[in-house]
């Protein structure tokens, strides 16, 4: 396996964005602030690509923990780009409360169906802040993905809200390369050290998942025999397997190829 | 070109249906009802792969026209699923009036984000319900997709929105094609036959993308030498390039290949 390189793999991540935008004639880019390690990987590429008067950074918590607020701006005043707040709290407590009206359905039942709503009004939120800025600014603005390559190999997403975006800068690296080059970049040390969790349950994202991103990378980069207990590689495997249908739709054709 | 035959293939999708369903131990299907021709074939299929008491139609009005309610309720009687109500207007201003109230930004300035909240709020929605009864009823309801083949060419859909689905019967065929399966599979001939439009604009859908579907069918089916005149063509080829960042997500690599 080639050695990686966080200096290079930074640099030229920021000249593939600048080459993307160029071609397609590009302005700017709507990034959602988590105040995790990921979305602040991503918005200081983008920063560094693009300049920070080209990103938009958007909080949108829902409720949410006051932690992750300030790490979020204290992101954005790090990097120099603009940062507004879309509070999705109401939007998410009238939904469920319309589902409520409707059906007589306990909170318990609802938990699953609840988890989707956030992401997908954030994607939501993101593409419509994308599109009102093209039109105000002039140019077009689209979303980058923040996604990891760990994330993806296990499914930690969800089909139609985290994972729709328009470019992809984090899919191919693991979350020790997302770090490194976090690292690289400037984003402060305690915001990409910062154990990832989806603020709110209280749970870190390796609880929820029942596995490590250690062993998720292992897997990744010695897919033949990773060096890690039976079990765990069991659970990864079959992580892995349950999330294909998130990539490939099933899909009639006419003609049998 | 083999000729289509609409009895075989709509009895080859159904037969796909259900050996999906099978292999993947599903149980049933969550379909938006817009009262147009496409859901309406999509649903017919369902109910007759995995029967009725599987099949949840959703209408999800939004600022819509009672005439497509009509057109729903009708398709679903016929059928013999259940429909049931959910209603994205107060939804869909809730969203505009806290944009609204955010930024100093007029209505004119908001049409083209506007249109996407629609799509992108029936997405959720169908995903909702999908989990919902997942629990409820037990076993797994998965969302079916509803585009077909040329409004896929052009880029009629909206990313995050109607793309997003689970399992796709209608994507390889051609609104012709989906026209003769509706009719033999017994949807109503006033639904089969209707004019596509948004429910909301006046326009239909062929006004809004400048050409007809009987051209875009004629440049998939003759590629090399289609036989519709010169603005056209170049109109319908522009849309299909224009559509390609939608379907190929540009992902930086760390090893180029």
């Amino acid at each position: 396996m080639k050695e990686f390189n966080a200096k290079e793999t930074s640099e030229r991540i920021i000249a593939f964005i600048r080459e993307y935008y160029k071609k397609n004639n590009l302005k700017g880019a709507v990034i959602g602030i988590s105040g995790g390690k990921d979305s602040s990987v991503v918005a200081a590429l983008f920063t560094k690509a693009l300049g920070s008067e080209n990103v938009q950074g958007i909080w949108m918590p829902c409720h949410s923990k006051d932690i992750d607020k300030k790490d979020a701006y204290t992101l954005a005043n790090h990097f120099g780009f603009e940062i507004s707040e879309f509070d999705l709290t109401n939007l998410y407590d009238n939904y469920v409360n319309q589902i409520k009206g409707l059906y007589s359905v306990d909170d318990d039942t609802l938990i699953d169906a609840n988890i989707n709503i956030k992401p997908r009004l954030r994607m939501l939120t993101l593409y419509y802040h994308a599109a009102m800025l093209s039109k105000v600014k002039g140019g077009t603005y689209i979303v980058p993905g923040t996604s990891n390559k760990c994330e993806l190999y296990v499914g930690y997403f969800t089909k139609g809200g985290d994972s729709v975006s328009d470019i992809q800068v984090l899919a191919d690296l693991t979350v020790d390369e997302v770090i490194k080059v976090g690292e690289v970049v400037g984003v402060p040390s305690s915001i990409v050290h910062k154990t990832p969790d989806d603020g709110l349950s209280g749970k870190t994202d390796e609880d929820k998942l029942g596995v490590k991103y250690h062993d998720i990378e292992e897997v990744i980069n010695n897919p033949e025999s990773p060096n890690i207990n039976e079990d765990t590689l069991k659970r990864i495997r079959t992580l892995h397997l349950n999330n294909e249908h998130k990539f490939n739709i099933p899909t009639y054709r006419k003609w049998k190829k």
